[in-house]
């Protein structure tokens, strides 16, 4: 995505090389997003002669599979990464083969076994609040792996279908799959439901995590603060997670 | 879809050539199918060797987008296209770019223009019952265009989103498309409700007639009598309908 809308930009833009698009959640190959913010700079002489058709010229000549719903000027201060306040997420997955649709297999999972949900919010309960999620990371040097989890439920969306919500700050490399990998163990009974606990604890990477495919993740929100904040949040946020940090 | 079938069942029973199969709902190229039926004849050994396990070895050699949910088999007199008594279809269309979904462009038409479901329904009752259906299909020699329609409406399924349903004994080739495309220029205001009515009448192909795009169009649902009636049913839908009739 971010390649495609940046030599798009460049084409548009008449701007070489292309501009550097900074996206508020980073998302590994195959993950979607319906939400995602990004910001890019731009010389006012290029966007002044852009900006009125931008957003229509950009629909002509991007693919199908990437939307871009609206472009404006940032205010002042505004960073699509380190300026969010948070970050939604959502997980979707199949677990009744009466109910399995080919059509939607491009952004659910098909779990084979039946989940209860029950048990998976019981055990996503450990995670809510300030934790160190090393234990569901990708580690990097530098970086801390300590996020602030607002958010962490499974609902039916209908017969068969079971969707996972997660809100955060924002999340480490890997987090949302390895945390819905794992609540898929318990949730299908292979672990129980106090092993979440015991495996954030534990703040190494447990290869008895598996990190769920990506392709039923989508980023569906970024929440950033009213406009006068942005610039202090950014700050803050670059000086909490070092700078080299991972993920967004 | 049938040709995948045929040749993974030509393997698995041990069929050459690959046995012909029969489908409720003869889809056009991208049109998908959630609820589809279909039979086969088999041969009484190839059958026993293969029947225990036939369902979970379809599902180990078919691709991603083919499910086959599960394989029986057939009450006799079945015939999974003449015994039907009825399809039911969808059609997904969003026509707000706010909530355009690239995730679903594959079975979700993008209509720029927003829809007045008011009016659409308005115009689809001109549909509901007996009817020539000649000027919504591509006409075939000495196939009957007489189609039932019992139920054609269409609901919001969420903002910006509305999906079509229709109901029908069958439905001839292009059928749905042709009156989706119909009533999408009533709904969007190119045309009034009642035009709808007056093609209908006037029982030829009309080119303002616009087919509308084969992907956000699903078969979800056949429906049988009672296994006593369907023999009784195939014959009387033969013979109804013409030989050499268009369409399921």
């Amino acid at each position: 995505m971010q390649g495609v809308l940046e030599e798009a930009l460049s084409r548009l833009l008449g701007l070489v090389p292309a501009p550097s698009l900074t996206v508020a959640g980073r998302t590994d190959a195959g993950v979607h997003a319906r939400g995602q913010v990004a910001h890019v700079d731009v010389p006012v002489p290029a966007w002044r002669a852009a900006a009125s058709s931008l957003a229509r010229r950009l629909d002509r000549v991007l693919p199908a599979d990437v939307l871009v719903r609206s472009v404006a000027p940032a205010p002042p201060g505004f960073d699509a990464r380190f300026s969010a306040l948070w970050r939604r997420y959502t997980y979707r997955v199949c677990d009744s083969r009466a109910h399995l649709d080919p059509v939607r297999r491009t952004d659910t999972l098909w779990h084979p076994r039946p989940l209860s949900l029950d048990r998976m919010n019981e055990a996503a309960r450990a995670c809510l609040g300030e934790h160190d999620f090393a234990a569901f990371c990708r580690p990097r040097r530098g970086a801390s792996t300590v996020r602030d989890v607002r958010e962490l439920r499974w609902e039916r969306a209908g017969p068969g279908v079971a969707v996972g919500t997660v809100v955060a700050d924002a999340f480490c490399h890997n987090m949302v799959r390895a945390l819905t990998g794992a609540l898929l163990a318990v949730g299908d009974g292979r672990k129980a439901p106090g092993w979440l606990e015991t495996v954030l604890a534990g703040r190494v990477r447990d290869p008895a995590v598996v990190v769920a495919p990506p392709h039923p993740l989508c980023l569906e929100e970024v929440r950033y603060p009213p406009d006068s904040e942005l610039a202090d949040r950014a700050a803050r946020t670059r000086q909490a997670r070092g700078a080299g940090r991972a993920g967004a």
